[in-house]
């Protein structure tokens, strides 16, 4: 499993993923599910996958040997005129990597699935969010769904409901992306640390933060630890139920 | 899809389950999914479903008969000597009833399943809390994992991880279901109002509250409002991240 959470804010893109696969509950492995493509001044595009690796590999490692020699590779990302470009871009190649290996068969327990999300912004245009699907074809967020979560989405998606807001800062977002995953590392073992956490500001065409948080970071722990509390202390502001008046028989 | 939880407590047992079964999005019911027989004075049993109704009604239908007459339909869940063989008979009963069906053939889209959680205590031993798989084999709560989900289990699961205590008491054992049911709610349509409430105290023997909580339940209504805030004023109490001190390069 994995877990990807990107949001739209109004300052920019943030995006964090976690890094653990698992070919079964005996094979678990570290590997990078985000992956950033930029040239400074002109474009910032990153993606994070869910699905089986070798798909996801695949699919990044074409996108990116494409950026490297354009002129003999086309399409690339790197020429796409939009965002709404790229995302065709990637969706036709999910599709093609998915369709090539299943076309063979799949001997594999697991399908050979692939989700995305993937976000960026190309000059003169704003910022853009999108969730693309195997199959290929994608949706756009917006003012009504600023974000997206791929992977293990429902452990971490009610604090993400009740707190988010768009016009939150960087830190505030970063601090509510980590209690969304400390609710689902907690939960589920086939999501796991170390994360990985990049910051896009709006109009800068280049990567404002990118870090790894892992087991040792100290305020993941603070959060970790301090969440427990503060739910306990959410819980008893809440008034008090009592089976006289609080529910009708 | 259904959610249900059942509590076991030092003081007793709590049970809570909506009340919402959809054959697809377009065709939806409210059908209770919580049932109890009970002999005053020596023993309370009580079992929430989910799963393929029509196997789910079969079975509750199969065990209400037999306490009716049990010379005639031995064996009966009221004649068991203990709650582990309460369990086993209810086992048996799903086992069978959906071998029965699944060996004619499924046609339908939905697998004939069925996965139940049975609480209740016998005179003489103490209350006692199972989750019964479609198999027929079960598992028992003890200290360790003293509460049992079933259906959509996870939105509502990081809140009773961790507030749950089994010394609390029947109060806010119920508020706490509340604010798990009410994540649920909030994220998934196929989990739907109204709620089923009941709350068994040890070696009562009978049923100590039994209540149904429905959209305009006022203190429902309290809760839901309520937890919004109360989890934003949760993540403000957490400390401040910063991109200088929060995490490493």
């Amino acid at each position: 499993m994995t877990y990807c959470i990107g949001l739209l804010l109004k300052k920019g893109l943030v995006f964090m993923s976690d890094t653990r696969t698992n070919a079964g509950i005996d094979n678990i492995s570290t590997f990078k599910k985000m992956h950033s493509w930029s040239k400074p001044g002109d474009r910032v595009i990153t993606m994070m996958t869910a699905g089986n690796l070798a798909t996801t590999q695949a699919i990044v490692s074409i996108l990116d040997e494409r950026t490297k020699a354009p002129s003999e590779r086309n399409p690339s990302i790197f020429e796409a005129p939009s965002m709404f470009q790229v995302a065709r871009l990637v969706g036709e190649t999910i599709r093609e990597e998915i369709q090539t290996n299943a076309g063979v068969g799949e001997t594999a327990d697991s399908a050979f699935n692939a989700t995305i999300i993937l976000g960026g912004q190309i000059k003169g245009a704003p910022p853009r969010l999108f969730m693309i699907y195997p199959e290929g074809n994608f949706v756009e967020a917006s003012d009504e769904t600023p974000f997206f979560q791929i992977g293990e989405t429902k452990y971490g998606r009610p604090i993400l409901v009740r707190v988010f807001d768009s016009e939150m800062s960087f830190e505030d977002a970063t601090k509510l992306m980590l209690v969304s995953f400390d609710s689902t590392l907690k939960a589920n073992m086939s999501v796991g640390l170390p994360l990985d956490l990049q910051v896009y500001q709006t109009d800068d065409l280049e990567i404002l933060q990118s870090h790894r948080i892992d087991a040792d970071d100290d305020y993941y722990n603070l959060i970790s630890t301090g969440w427990g509390d503060a739910l306990k202390q959410a819980f008893l502001s809440l008034p008090e139920f009592t089976f006289e008046s609080g529910a009708k028989e």
